[in-house]
């Protein structure tokens, strides 16, 4: 079929290699892709990464494509649930080579290989602007299971997954390995009160978390989990603020029950690390307890410096 | 919350007009919306419109949103499916102003309202290229109801919605009304064996139909249905070559057996445009009968100029 337009051909290497799930019932080749469940709900999330924004003209494709779909993977571990099908939206520069638009792919597919995700379908086009990818990630979870964003309770425990900052300038962003299986870990050994992934960074994320549960919290300065990413020859208060500030953690916020956390520290569930950072309060508002006082923590996290910011 | 960064404000005003369904559980405000449905099968599709692909620098930025949810909501249509929820991906050139993003958002929220799609969640970013618009749309169909590209049979007759060509030219892709109702009332009155939406062409989409189905077919010129947009000054070569390859026509393609083909044909849903335009072949390719000469069709369809495809 020679006269078949490039990018059909490109959509056919595409389709060949996107796996298959008994959920996606129909994927890659028709208008639509058809999905279905066994009483779980689907859980959706869509993230859209930019050239200049989330990545620059040095980053390799195939990591462009592995952040694009990751980040989406982390939306997913921020509910508990467990990625099933991804649908992938493609503007490619039109000077960008069918190899080069493969490597991306490649990237995104290998990921999407490790966490057992079927490409379901999307979009490709080519145009005189930069490289955009789109990708719109769904996920299963047992009815009802969901954990959302709104559920902390005042004296709740507030717990991070891992330790911050440093991310964007370690290249640790195109990396990272989404915390689905921290999350089901803990989703299994207590109950989750809330909870979110770091993306814009702890000291904005988390007012997220508070705003939407109608709380507020109290954080102790020295138990924030500082990455070694951030050098260890800045001033104390630097540091802090990169593990607040720097953005794009992809670790997981969360808080439960004073008697859960209690036991999450007794017997650490296995492959999760668990730092305390502080708990919720009934009163609204931030603070961050430094070398003993308390100081308010403002609305302030990591910008992208490109007004980068996200629906979800 | 003065400082608050802008792009939450933006979000906030979108999530407040989103709407409510009780498919979808939790929707804006999250990492991710959540969707269920009573033994339903959910249908995902996406597409991506671009600056200078999709649309021009003249297009009224509320006619930008329309058609990003307006082709999502077709290619649901090709599936026989009810739209339900939208998940909207913008990346804003940093020259655009407040209200002109919310202008975009509001033609397309206008269209989502006109079809009780409720917004789910999405992704909002800024940078320096040029605009570009992602929309993820999922909707619900009666399990295993969905109709697919590759059920047409040999001897099946060939029926289009609408009359074809001159979309582009004369605006009326930026316009047009989804066949949401159209596939409802055909699925309820025939067996839909196959069925797509033209986006790039009568001449190209035919054969996503054929290769999905394995067969071929034959199509009558003299029925093929040219738009009142196709200036009737052209010889009528070349008005058939608008019909055949102008796309973006967005009227559904599909095919039933003969006995429901007559069916259509004596007994006219009511609201449904309908043109008998050919018949299926058990031998594959395509071939034109224009003046009682039976020509080959060549696969070739319109193209945007731009490189632009669809994988769906």
């Amino acid at each position: 079929m020679s006269d078949e337009r490039p990018e059909f051909a490109f959509i056919n290497w595409i389709a060949r290699q996107s796996g298959s799930r008994t959920e996606v019932q129909l994927g890659i080749g028709d208008d639509a892709a058809v999905l279905s469940s066994g009483g779980k709900d689907w859980v959706v999330t869509k993230d859209v990464i930019t050239a200049g924004v989330h990545f620059d003209a040095k980053t390799p494709l195939a990591l462009v494509g592995r952040k694009a779909l990751a980040v989406n993977i982390s939306d997913l571990a921020a509910m508990a649930a467990q990625p099933c099908a991804a649908f992938i939206g493609i503007v490619l520069p039109k000077s960008m080579t069918r190899s080069a638009a493969e490597e991306l792919y490649r990237g995104l597919q290998q990921l999407a290989s490790e966490w057992d995700i079927c490409i379901g379908g999307g979009d490709t086009n080519s145009w005189d602007g930069p490289l955009v990818v789109s990708v719109t990630l769904l996920g299963l979870v047992e009815s009802g299971q969901a954990v959302r964003r709104d559920g902390a309770q005042p004296d709740d425990w507030i717990f991070v997954t891992g330790p911050l900052g440093g991310s964007l300038e370690s290249g640790r962003h195109l990396t990272f390995t989404p915390r689905i299986r921290e999350a089901e870990t803990l989703k299994q050994a207590v109950t989750l009160h809330a909870m979110l992934d770091l993306s814009d960074g702890l000291g904005s994320d988390l007012f997220h978390l508070l705003d939407r549960s109608g709380v507020g919290a109290i954080l102790n300065a020295d138990s924030i989990p500082i990455h070694p990413d951030v050098s260890k020859t800045l001033p104390s208060a630097a540091r802090l603020q990169h593990a607040l500030s720097d953005g794009e953690d992809f670790e997981l916020l969360f808080t439960v029950s004073a008697a859960d956390g209690q036991r999450l520290i007794e017997r650490p569930p296995p492959g999760v690390e668990l730092f305390r950072i502080g708990e919720i309060t009934a009163a609204p508002g931030a603070s961050l307890v430094v070398d003993g006082e308390e100081q308010t923590l403002p609305r302030s996290g990591w910008s992208h410096g490109f007004g980068q910011t996200a629906i979800d």
